[in-house]
């Protein structure tokens, strides 16, 4: 597979977050010769805040997880992912699959199964070879590291063209807490989430409580901000642990805050940036609007539009497109208070093409790699941005086959 | 460009509609050596209804059709249409430009500029070369004629790879009343209709009040129910003209009710298999759900999805792109009560695929240019049935450089 042309020039250094271990292999899951499995160890005492997909669908590994999250529990706790099967959409049997799973990593650690949450990412509706998966905990727990993040990067990919990682770094009180995330996802990606695994780890001190509202709060600035293709995963997981091993006690720190969505925000591009066949990353900024509801009903109209997308794909500046998805989004809108611009050009005011505005400089701009669609209603002080990418014959030619 | 492959072999014979008349000819507005414009005069008595985009940025034309529908005035009524540019986010130039052709038509025929109606189709953004269009109007006034709606059909043209009509007739007390319409669209198609244009006539005689009534509730059952890639144009129109020759009056008639539904059903399905890069047609019928609004919201997700459509493109059985469709529609699902059925055959039940699926039937099913996906939600009884087609390498090819 080709990486992806908005794809980072390399994985980063990430520091390592006390308290946090990983490891990960290859069980011959759906994919031969790659790593599929990955599993974290997190120091006890650590407190785990999760958001996940609003899917009516959702799978066996998601249900479960919700049903462990917020239980007080002492001693360490556990992730456990594969990838090139989703048990989403299997049954009975999924639910058994994550148990057997569960039991065999409580039974090679001595953790509680509800302080153990699994995570399955591939294609939809197949029996999970949990038999397979089970076979390579002891071995996973033998290599557990500190230092094994890059890799566990690795494990969790399906369609990914790069493994996805960042950090940050912030001072409180002259002590310094360290954040380090990993994201797979590059496909089936909209908001309510996507098909999305992150994990995002760290050494602050906070409560569950503070974790899960803090996490919430961001995802609606990050994850929840970003679309490939409109469609929203049965598997979407974004989990963040926080080991306190720092000792630094992070509840309401704003400094902790931003760098916590700098590291969420990071990673979300990162997933949009290796969108299926993606050849432009694009921010539409939306202003102006009736309410921040209606900015994001029109960005995501714009964002989600196949005419918009594909025009994108071919470098043609067609600002005709971005005005009828602001028509059709729902939201308030005045054709004739509409202001458009692609970066600094003032493309259209006044319910029509700016007389300012040269078709050689739009046709110019949208030759760059990375694109600005910003959009200003004139109705009121509504905000929101919203990321995508274009939508190019790599998406066709990638799922048109996915399963072959 | 090629004809899709779901086209219907011919264009059909269209019976006359008495006090109709029809002339076509070549103004330029933007293609080259084609006909682009299209002039239907409506004899005196004439009912009159209309069905527009609800678009927030609707074009100059639907604007001055919605201002002037169910005014009720003597004479006789005209309908002009340009293909090649829509005239829609023009500013003050594209009201302008529509009473410039509303003034011409007026002059040439002796018709009230009330009693007439203008579209524009193509291009959005750029201003409408109205002269070119004023010049021919002479010319098609002087070619009036009863027999001139297939030509009329081609040149309210734009992608589209085929023109598109047909016809019903219905007995009514011993007295024949026939119905015949055409259609343009095939990209930028979405509920609250499409870029589409379609105009049916009729010799039935029936009141504005109770024909307006009857559109509106046959657009819900036949457009808004097709859908090929998500996006609602800024200049869809949908027309329908009785002149009341036949002497026959419809008013709340069960066959004639039928056979404009049949009539209406069968242009909205033609717009769908000219879908742009569409190889498959798919019928999505949704039952077992909350309530109809549930069904159609689970019909659209599907119907929209680039994965299930992007698995259809490659004849890929791909049932669990559905499951995550039905997931992300927002409509009550329970993953234990899904039913999913292409055409006949049994795919999944009971929250997992069915025992009796094999994949290879499934594939060999796929491989039909005409497909039937088939989900029963086991929850009520509401119902909806949405048609669409596949996303298709064609698809890119054509929109990524349709202005160039």
């Amino acid at each position: 597979m080709t990486i992806s042309p908005l794809a980072p020039d390399h994985f980063p250094d990430l520091p390592v977050i006390e308290g946090v271990k990983f490891a990960s292999g290859a069980a011959g899951v759906k994919y031969k010769d790659r790593k599929d499995v990955m599993l974290v160890e997190l120091t006890a005492g650590t407190t785990v805040a999760g958001v996940f997909t609003r899917s009516a669908t959702r799978s066996a590994p998601v249900l479960d997880c919700q049903s462990k999250m917020g239980i007080t529990l002492d001693g360490r706790t556990a992730i456990f992912v594969n990838s090139g099967n989703s048990n989403a959409f299997t049954g009975a049997a999924g639910k058994q699959s994550v148990a057997a799973i569960c039991n065999a990593v409580a039974k090679a650690t001595n953790i509680q199964t509800d302080r153990i949450f699994t995570a399955s990412t591939g294609v939809i509706g197949e029996r999970l070879p949990h038999d397979r998966i089970i076979a390579k905990v002891d071995d996973l727990v033998a290599d557990l590291s500190p230092n094994g993040i890059a890799h566990a990067a690795q494990a969790i990919m399906t369609t990914d063209t790069f493994a996805k990682g960042t950090s940050a770094e912030v001072v409180i009180n002259g002590e310094t807490v360290r954040i380090a995330g990993i994201a797979k996802g590059s496909g089936m990606i909209a908001p309510d989430m996507a098909t999305m695994l992150v994990y995002v780890f760290t050494d602050a001190q906070i409560s569950q409580a503070d974790l899960q509202t803090l996490l919430a709060t961001l995802t609606n600035k990050t994850f929840n901000c970003i679309t490939v293709d409109s469609d929203t995963s049965t598997s979407d997981s974004l989990m963040c642990a926080a080991t306190g091993a720092s000792g630094v006690d992070v509840t309401h720190s704003a400094g902790f805050t931003q760098a916590l969505h700098r590291v969420m925000l990071n990673l979300a591009h990162q997933v949009v940036r290796d969108g299926e066949g993606a050849t432009k990353f694009i921010e539409v900024r939306v202003s102006g609007a009736a309410s921040d509801a209606d900015a994001r009903k029109v960005g995501l109209s714009i964002a989600n539009s196949p005419l918009v997308k594909t025009a994108i794909a071919g470098e043609d500046p067609n600002w005709g497109r971005i005005v009828m998805a602001i028509g059709k989004s729902g939201a308030q809108a005045d054709r004739d208070r509409l202001t458009i611009r692609f970066g600094d050009i003032l493309v259209a005011e006044k319910g029509w093409v700016s007389q300012d505005y040269s078709e050689d400089a739009g046709i110019a701009y949208m030759k760059q790699q990375d694109l600005v669609i910003a959009v200003d209603l004139g109705i009121a002080g509504g905000l929101g941005t919203v990321w995508t990418c274009d939508l190019n014959h790599g998406y066709i030619t990638i799922n048109a086959d996915y399963r072959s």
